[in-house]
């Protein structure tokens, strides 16, 4: 059995890796960190993993974890995961970081876009962690920085088109929507149950999402050159799932029945990738729980613009799910080892 | 005392319109039509109006309406409403339909997105009634057509961008989402609880919404030349409001500062907008069972978009209050009477 | 125009305060104080009473309130309530409090499930705000103790039957169901929107809420001795609305007929009362933004017993709005102006 | 691998099995009815299971059922049910029937709260599948009753008080809350998301529940002597849950710690059951997809009563899993085969 470490493991991540990792026939959580429930059982912050989880949370030093484990997720936010993942890689364990610290292979755009980084020379090491798209240096990495929610779904959705350039660069605007988990288990009037529920709305609009250096990141690479976007993420009032409705104008002489192909060549093999027929369209409520991606395409023949729809559960596929998934590419598992589940619906 | 009929009271509009009108001091419910609920209370359809209306649904025939009214709300689906419509503007009644029969003004183009039309001759004598563009039209109409709920919400959104020619019209994408109550209180598996909650999906997407053709025909008026947009809907988890997120290449070397000042110009005597500082953007709960309609304005600088957003409840602003606000018009009253309450939050 | 202050702005209760004035014809609010938004527009702390409050939030002393209002609501948490109410007595203001601090008349009791007492003396001169029950000592009372939320809900539903000793004392059941804006805005991990959404659960179990000594101080009044009852919160994934079923057992050879009966005598001249037909029951929704309380009556004739349903709007009849209705009284006024509006459904 | 058949796929307890079954390593799902989809993969009709369950939908008659598979999960309304299962124990299949039809061993029971029987003769063979109480009969069986979600919720939770004589049987009220699809898939006005969101109310007050009858089965046998309760649902806007609230007398000078004894030895060795610490309460978020029933416990010492509270998720242990459960018995697979998923939370 592989040991394994959840640093973080009282925010919404922590515990969903918790969630996934009881069922996964290979490994056993031999620590879980957290420093506001130090000595508290991990099934009493989430009371659903009763006798499914038996840890205690401790507020362990990286010695201790490096001790304990041999491998480690990473659930803390940005900043805090550079200060600790170094001693990690150090200790010789493998490291999968669910925070945005080892993401973006340009320091000067992570300086711009966060704060000054402390261990440029990882970067490079890490490999990002979107397994549809780059497995191979997944399977071979010792660290791996686990994709952002907004990132992976959008990432995901628009591949196709722009590796095999149907699509005006220039012209991508992703308008996304996400459920409140994705704010995380911090106590905050803004996500109180009163001030979400029965509502929506729009934030960071304008371009001042820090997922945007990411996505452009990737959508730059697999165009094979750079890529600007408009993005604007919302606030759904559910607890999980990501949709993106992203629009691009199209190149050439295009239809519906080749973009469709494309999707299928791309995605036929891939586990978690569902491509819907042409009347179909993706829910959150279908992935609720799931390692999915749904993805759904029309094109709008009145404005020769494409529109590509793609949900996933974002603690799940846009964040939990994939880390577990990488570990299994990282450490030889079948990819897709307790991942296995159907969503939950209704 | 105004006598004032409603056709169709047992939809979510018919009772909404009860809602607003029981509270309204110029206006007597005198007759409310149900085909369904003939001989039963109003309020026992809608039991929150128990001690407000006391009005029996019956099956009235459209002359019994006649002589029982002197206005009447016309919320039934289109095609029955251009069936009942012309009969009451012949008996000398002042009608707001709030069915899409007599919103668009060229006939083939209704004819292709809805059915042939029964009425035509009708159609020009109809003015639109959003009052924030059309007040004087309004004021003087004997049938006015009541926008759609999407359109509403879109055309308020864009008007003063258009008007001022600070956009390229070919590249307007309005990405909207709506709660529940549009669909309608007719039973359906699609929009029971279960298949709703915790969920988010577009629908119709492509360009296949048929409000797309009566945003064109209002965006075109207000810009002067035709203009076509991308239009996708989504269904919320909430049983009012709408969001619209609406994106535009920007023209020239404007500022946000200008286009506020846009805004404010043509809105900061309109007792229903309410233009939001530019940290601020709206949310459907804060526009909540009122007729307001709130926009947020920031410029992408990245991508030199703007991105509009706006709110306002589907069924108020969207479709009965703004009904009583052309009955006001259209009968001398001061166009908030009724409609001044503040939005429920939470 | 009568001068208010509304102490505590920020919270639930007091946005709901400032809801509900605005649109009465009678009052103008002049002071609205908060500690954390000290020079905030209320309007940006609630953004939905944006054009409709333009008030200043401001950290004011007692002095200062005095000075600005003739009127003061006092919506802070019990201990601080006592603390500010005796000044503002003694300025000759009047006062409807909505904390705890002057419910129970028996101060040992109130030290018991609270804390040691500040202001003893002004317990005596506070009239219990229940216009349905002690309508006329509050008419002439300078200090109202406005009850608690599911006090309210409680004692209206069972007054009646113990008025008329239908029902054994010792046998009395509350189960209770409140949503989640009872909790109050405090940032908290216990009603954050994924804690409380999609789910269920009770609270206080066994007899431990602070609520029942003020439930059995008000059913003993009503009874004329002494009355006992279990009582059991829930937390319901609704912003506003308590549900109450209560149960007892039957004294006597009484039937349904008789039970309306009492009712409908008890409550037919109330505004703001709703006593159901046998075959229909309240629900939280058909109340909601409103001052209703909905009344529905069954008996199991199986086991004997009553169950009595009541529902109300939790921040409206169980707090601000009954505030609002003892103003009124207390001033003079009509007793339902500014909450005659229609509960907001859907 | 066994073959399974799944009659009545389509609605919300069908598409559960299919979910549970996808992933039960033991069983393979070779028919599923539906008359209104026939020839629809079931994948389409619930759109999560896409890549999980791949069998088409059939409008199949019980005879090409019997050659299809060896095992039946009969998910059809009462009165279908007991048209169709007699030919299916005929034709020597194992059978777990999840309607009311062979709960009621009094037949005279069953026919005065729903109607005439037409196969009382096999009501006797019939096990009532509640594997907690019933395990050995369960195993043996080739008809397994699987019980009502709230006649499971209520009996785990009453049964050691019971069994140990601790409460007073004739003062037992049960108040339970059931998430929404309890009511099932089909269209209905009465169960539309506007019609349940952000509300609340209880329906079939006053001993009108056709669950009344199975818990007080359940309850009397436990008890050896007749038992009659008050019981009252109450409809959640969650879609999955029930959670129970029980009061009962008690007998006697028993303390919290004894009852939590009584609870641990009854359940102790129980794999779905979790019997919470005297401070925590269940909450249906915690149970949600999972076949767990979770039972916290007080005693209100001012009343002296005890209150029971559980939590199952009503289509998991309240049905579907449940069932699953009883065929792992039948067939002498390991009880938790397929069960063993952790809950979903948030």
């Amino acid at each position: 059995m592989l040991r394994v470490a959840i640093i973080g493991s009282s925010g919404y991540t922590g515990g969903e890796l918790a969630r996934l990792l009881c069922n996964h026939p290979e490994v056993s959580i031999t620590a879980a960190t957290s420093r506001q429930y130090d000595g508290k059982p991990l099934s009493e912050v989430y009371p659903h993993l009763r006798k499914r989880v038996d840890i205690i949370c401790r507020n362990h030093s990286v010695e201790e974890i490096a001790a304990l484990s041999d491998f480690v997720f990473c659930a803390v936010p940005h900043k805090t995961a550079m200060d600790i993942v170094p001693q990690l890689i150090e200790a010789g364990k493998k490291v999968v970081d669910l925070s945005a610290d080892f993401r973006l292979q340009d320091i000067s755009v992570y300086e711009k876009w966060y704060q000054k980084h402390n261990a440029p020379e990882l970067v490079g090491m890490a490999a990002y962690g979107l397994p549809e798209l780059y497995r191979e240096k997944i399977r071979n990495a010792r660290l791996v920085a686990n994709p952002g929610c907004y990132v992976t779904a959008i990432t995901l959705a628009l591949a196709p088109l722009l590796q095999n350039g149907c699509i005006d660069i220039s012209s991508i605007i992703a308008d996304a929507k996400s459920g409140t988990s994705g704010a995380g288990r911090g106590a905050a009037v803004a996500t109180l149950f009163c001030e979400v529920t029965d509502g929506f709305r729009a934030y960071k609009v304008g371009g001042n999402h820090r997922h945007i250096p990411e996505i452009e990141q990737n959508l730059s690479l697999v165009a094979g050159k750079p890529v600007t976007i408009s993005f604007t993420p919302h606030l759904l009032p559910v607890s999980r799932g990501i949709l993106s409705t992203i629009y691009a104008d199209l190149i050439g002489d295009v239809d519906e029945a080749k973009l469709h192909r494309l999707y299928h060549e791309m995605y036929d093999d891939e586990f978690f990738m569902r491509i819907l027929d042409h009347e179909q369209q993706p829910a959150t409520q279908y992935v609720r729980g799931s390692n999915y991606c749904d993805i759904g395409l029309k094109i709008d023949s009145r404005t020769r613009r494409v529109v590509v729809t793609s949900a996933i559960d974002n603690i799940v596929k846009g964040a939990s799910g994939q880390a577990v998934q990488n570990m299994n590419l990282m450490c030889g598992f079948a990819e897709e080892t307790g991942l296995a589940q159907a969503p939950l619906f209704p």
